[in-house]
């Protein structure tokens, strides 16, 4: 779909149907949230593609019980890595070196950089970065959904304890911090689906300078 | 541009050529960031597009002296919300009532639940939201662009500070945190334009579950 056309389509699904979402839609999805840009290019997060049926009942568990986590297809978990470390930074490294084709001796001012811009960051100043950049790839999995006419529900509403502990991330060292069930809308159960999108105003949302 | 093309098209571009971006795609770029979704659909942050080519060099002088800023079309300031009270979530809850045409009374119940998650909040915490919330709005402005083709620059490295004297944004109540210049990248003077992309490998991103 158009893009302006499926950001209208779009809306925060309350009720999906169970539907399962064709292979080659989810692909063109995952590669799109894949290719977000992110700080450095460093991208400090993964996300965890959860179509389990006995992991999604858990993680709605987590979540207050939200039925669009057993409804959808599938679930995106965005999951930033705990910490980003001179180590991290390494590892980056020797993947440009190697996607690129060029000696990593080449990206040593590069290196510094990233390593001087964490070694200035307190451990919160670290989380909050990271997040940031999980929400641009948030952004990307939304319109990427949206265009492939997929119905989508951004998620912050859960325990993030619990839903590291069921996803296992602690021993990858990632921690939870956006879910987004991906599928489609059950149009005759869901109030919000015939409601007009609220959204501010031109003249409240941009300052024209 | 189809999406994934697109994606794969865009690049953090260095240098751009100083050409302008035609007004329909503009307002095209700016349409899709206004559709953003954000938790309760509040969007605690606004968009400054700034054109005006004296102030563009002088959010040049508050970042490090970046090309982009003054070679771009227009840059688009993203600027949350200094705070997050009450009386905002009752403008918006008008609002709401005003664009779907029902009583703010009926509205009761989701007005009590964000001003309950905002009460339950630490400013600091009030502050990540926020943050977080607008970069999402990054994500759907870069995507926007990208499939006008348009190029497009996020930028972290700058002075908030200067920044928001800058543009009067301590009087408006509004604090700077990403700009994104947006215009046509100069291939020739721009050592990234030609080098492939690096992202993360998929089984280095993705988690299947």
């Amino acid at each position: 779909m158009e893009l302006l056309k499926a950001l209208e389509w779009r809306y925060a699904t309350k009720k999906m149907n169970g539907q399962k979402i064709q292979e080659d839609k989810l692909n063109r999805i995952l590669e799109a949230t894949r290719l977000t840009p992110s700080s450095y290019g460093l991208t400090p997060y993964k996300v965890i593609v959860v179509e389990d049926q006995k992991l999604k009942e858990e993680l709605q568990g987590a979540a207050y019980g939200q039925t669009q986590l057993v409804d959808s297809s599938v679930v995106l978990v965005f999951a930033t890595w705990d910490d980003i470390s001179n180590e991290d930074v390494d590892m980056y490294i020797d993947e440009i070196s190697k996607q690129r084709n060029i000696s990593s001796d080449m990206l040593g001012e590069f290196s510094d950089m990233i390593k001087g811009t964490i070694a200035n960051m307190t451990q919160e100043q670290k989380v909050m970065w990271a997040q940031k950049q999980a929400y641009i790839g948030l952004g990307f999995a939304l319109t990427a959904s949206a265009i492939e006419e997929v119905d989508s529900t951004p998620m912050e509403g859960f325990n993030p304890v619990s839903v590291d502990n069921i996803l296992g991330l602690n021993e990858l060292k990632l921690k939870s911090v956006v879910l987004l069930p991906l599928g489609y809308r059950d149009s005759n159960n869901d109030y919000l689906s015939s409601m007009k999108k609220v959204r501010w105003d031109n003249d409240k949302f941009f300052i024209r300078k």
